[in-house]
């Protein structure tokens, strides 16, 4: 008979296996540390999950995350640049964004990019959103920060050619940013500098 | 006004970045990836982590992992040889020495090994059970299982030194480990032939 662990710890660590980042070894890890707790880690965590797939839902607006029932602090600050709209990947982008400092427009998250190969269409991002709420906010320059990778370079151009017949002005951060990287590889003085050199697209 | 995400999600951040081999970035990353899943994976694991919290308990013999109420299947197999006992540092070992299909003897989980500077000393190890198992089971050889650094030496010095009098046969893993690694750093022949190449104490 294989001696193997209690069906409830086998459960959770095949779920952490499956989590981005953790193999079978650091999941076995996990579980073991997390064991060794007497403390009430594991019900906090196990509460905080619940309560932010709960409580959590992105702005109907710009797509970043908001407490439900709240505001978006982001769309709502009548002292960012309502003619400026910064289209990025997913919602951290938008903090990445922030944390540089060189941004005080308004965001607009995609939730991902065009990939053929993973089926990802103009349909599964938020590409008709940000038509209509560009026509709404009378956008005057949609700056396209994603990646320089082939999937990113790929969205900016399908963007670009929808956005281009309404006036607006189309551009994109300088490639000061490492080739075929996306935003969570760059410091915040690149993501500044990529910012600022930003050109016109097409 | 500093943009942050909604205080659940930071909770949840603040969390994860506290568990071992996570850091901000990876936190950061699996926050995202959990919250773009639209499936039931964040209720099941955080429903499997209070499951493991409310269930698991150690044997109160051997100290590996039993779901409260049942009993060990390890501590109770009539089929494995209960002279032998060996001695490891954690549950999971149990495990390492199972698969290397090498040892048919009884097993003691330590919770530990003694470090001072830790301040982890024999009272917080199950030592004083491992001396009164010994006695009960008539136990001839105990096997110590331990990591070959500092930490692990000292454990097994200490623990000899109080089997010994009792006129039981003490050995230890053969020095095929790798110098200041743990069992959790061996592939599982390194340990069959350690397991087999063990030594007398003293």
């Amino acid at each position: 008979m294989r001696i193997d662990y209690p069906p409830a710890i086998q459960r959770l660590v095949a779920q952490l296996k499956s989590l981005p980042g953790l193999g079978p070894r650091s999941a076995e890890r996990l579980m073991i540390w997390l064991l060794q707790r007497s403390d009430e880690r594991i019900p906090l965590l196990s509460n905080t999950l619940l309560e932010v797939k709960e409580l959590i839902i992105p702005c109907e607006d710009c797509g970043f995350f908001i407490e439900s029932g709240s505001s978006c602090l982001l769309c709502h600050d009548p002292r960012r640049h309502r003619q400026q709209l910064c289209v990025v990947e997913q919602a951290a982008d938008v903090l990445r964004m922030e944390r540089s400092g060189a941004f005080q427009g308004l965001y607009h998250v995609l939730g991902g990019r065009l990939s053929p190969l993973d089926n990802v269409t103009p349909e599964d991002l938020r590409i008709e959103s940000l038509l209509s709420r560009a026509r709404d906010l009378h956008t005057e320059e949609v700056i396209i920060a994603l990646g320089s990778d082939v999937e990113g370079e790929a969205t900016a151009s399908y963007i670009a050619d929808l956005l281009r017949p309404a006036g607006i002005a189309v551009t994109r951060l300088a490639q000061g940013m490492p080739a075929g990287g996306g935003l969570d590889h760059v410091d915040e003085l690149t993501l500044y500098q990529a910012l600022h050199g930003r050109r016109k697209m097409g």
